[in-house]
């Protein structure tokens, strides 16, 4: 199955909560109105929504409870990103200008700020708190894992592991607990629910290991960016590090990194980019997001076949073959 | 009644709330343990603990839960502390170095994202939806103010009604809150934290005010940063706005501060701070901060007589006679 089939045939339940983002970060305050927006209009997948979504479909499916927890979890993710984009000093996202670009970095900031604080008021409508305790841990660790990040720029000696905890937090956790709240909010049991943790964790994870992927294999059309632009910050992914350990790069690329280091990002990187892409670093970085595809796979195992078991199978394997 | 004296007489569960919050930001990752540390042991008067504890006072006083509302109110405070310095490119605070100016940019805003973040884990102990509806409103008015802050910013037409609204959302609403949360937490009737809540907005406008004129009329030991750093980053605090009601004095100022405007605050601003003190400013401040701290004590009226209701007033009138 496509996404796009997906995507249709959930048109309605998603131009809903669509909607419901729009109203929730709405402001008297024009500049902050504007700045969400802008930032809200610049799209992206709604992965989190999408999977909240399939994820109710296993309880008591009630969109107008659903919604107070789809539209908090891509609120958080949208706050991460403007906070990212001032931190990253980005100026193009997905190929719009970002906020910080398109205002300044104090605006970013506290948009950031403003679209964190809408999202606790939207989930403050949900009594269980549970929810607001996974939810709350949740946001702890990706903050943890945003400073790990900067922690790691340009640190070669980072292992596998590093790399993957990392991107646990950044991404992975999000996009677990997107999958366990849409069902613990529909009132399914907590068995069910903590596999759909699982199988959300696992996609989440290949879902990054693709992203990296992408911003070193894709094309500046394909990323709506250039490509290269983790490793000018500093963002050593898992290509790199495995293309790191292959005796015959390994001196080069340290030398390629230290050089890109030392230009602060602001330098010619294509021979560095054509020595990982012809590396075995994206062999194994396929294989390890088809292995993590698999294992998203297998945590559906003994839950009910119903449609979102097979959607939610269809949206893995979308993931897991990303093209870049 | 001197401050000092109230926090001697409840010395034993202040230390408490202060081991508390440390507590709260431990963490594994060494430099968000660090740089929450410093912002936590460059002290601060933890006037919201202290109001959320005699706020519970008023109800059913146990420490136990009372710290679940008491911790996570200064933890806020913080949080937004640390990125507004992100923010002023402000190196020192309270006289001590900023994160971001001991770290970097960066670091500051993902500590104060962690801070935060911890705040949020530490509330959701209280099962209680009305405590969290009443703190994410009160977040969400925060980081309007700072918006609105930024938006102000040498806007020399601005009214004393823009001033109040944005020391309210800025200042205000969080002691506020923190009297009435802590009288909810405790079980407190309606209508009690209600006035628990008048008084803290009022008692809270004055705190901004005095803080407002101490920027600008005290010595640089007092303030632990030179006088006159609103002004430079473009903060037209009240003294300014009455000042500029003065006609003999109007086009000096306004031609002074596109001075400052024009040089980004990096210029000699001794003449104007002298204008400002020698204005009509200063006694019309004081005379509002004044005027805030009777309604303060008037919001009391009806509460039942315990001693804590008389350390109110006394914290009350200490803020109304702020030296500086």
């Amino acid at each position: 199955m496509k996404l796009i089939e997906l995507y249709a045939k959930m048109k309605k339940d998603i131009t809903y909560i669509e909607k419901e983002l729009e109203r929730s970060i709405d402001s008297e305050h024009a500049l902050l109105r504007e700045a969400s927006l802008h930032l809200l209009k610049a799209g992206g997948k709604r992965i989190r929504p999408v999977f909240v979504l399939l994820g109710a479909k296993f309880g008591h499916y009630d969109l107008e409870q659903i919604k107070h927890i789809a539209v908090p979890l891509e609120l958080i993710h949208m706050a991460s990103l403007v906070h990212d984009d001032v931190i990253d000093d980005a100026s193009t996202r997905r190929g719009q200008k970002t906020v910080r670009s398109k205002w300044d970095n104090r605006i970013a900031m506290h948009t950031g700020d403003y679209i964190f604080a809408k999202a606790l008021t939207v989930v403050t409508k949900l009594p269980n708190a549970t929810i607001h305790q996974i939810m709350s841990k949740a946001i702890v660790e990706m903050s943890i894992g945003e400073m790990e990040q900067i922690r790691f720029f340009f640190n070669t000696e980072q292992t596998l592991r590093d790399y993957l905890l990392r991107i646990k937090r950044k991404t992975a956790l999000l996009i677990a607990i997107s999958c366990q709240l849409g069902a613990i909010t529909a009132g399914a049991e907590d068995d069910l629910s903590m596999r759909l943790y699982r199988f959300g964790y696992n996609v989440g994870m290949a879902f990054q290991i693709r992203d990296d992927l992408l911003d070193l294999c894709g094309s500046e059309k394909e990323i709506g960016k250039p490509p290269g632009s983790d490793i000018r910050q500093g963002n050593i992914t898992v290509p790199i590090i495995f293309a790191l350990q292959q005796p015959e790069l390994r001196d080069v690329l340290l030398e390629q990194m230290q050089q890109i280091k030392e230009a602060d990002g602001q330098t010619d990187i294509s021979t560095f980019i054509k020595l990982i892409r012809s590396s075995e670093g994206i062999r194994r970085s396929e294989q390890l997001a088809s292995s993590y595809i698999d294992k998203a796979i297998a945590a559906l195992q003994g839950l009910p076949d119903i449609q979102a078991k097979k959607d939610f199978v269809g949206v893995a394997h979308f993931i897991g073959n990303r093209s870049y």
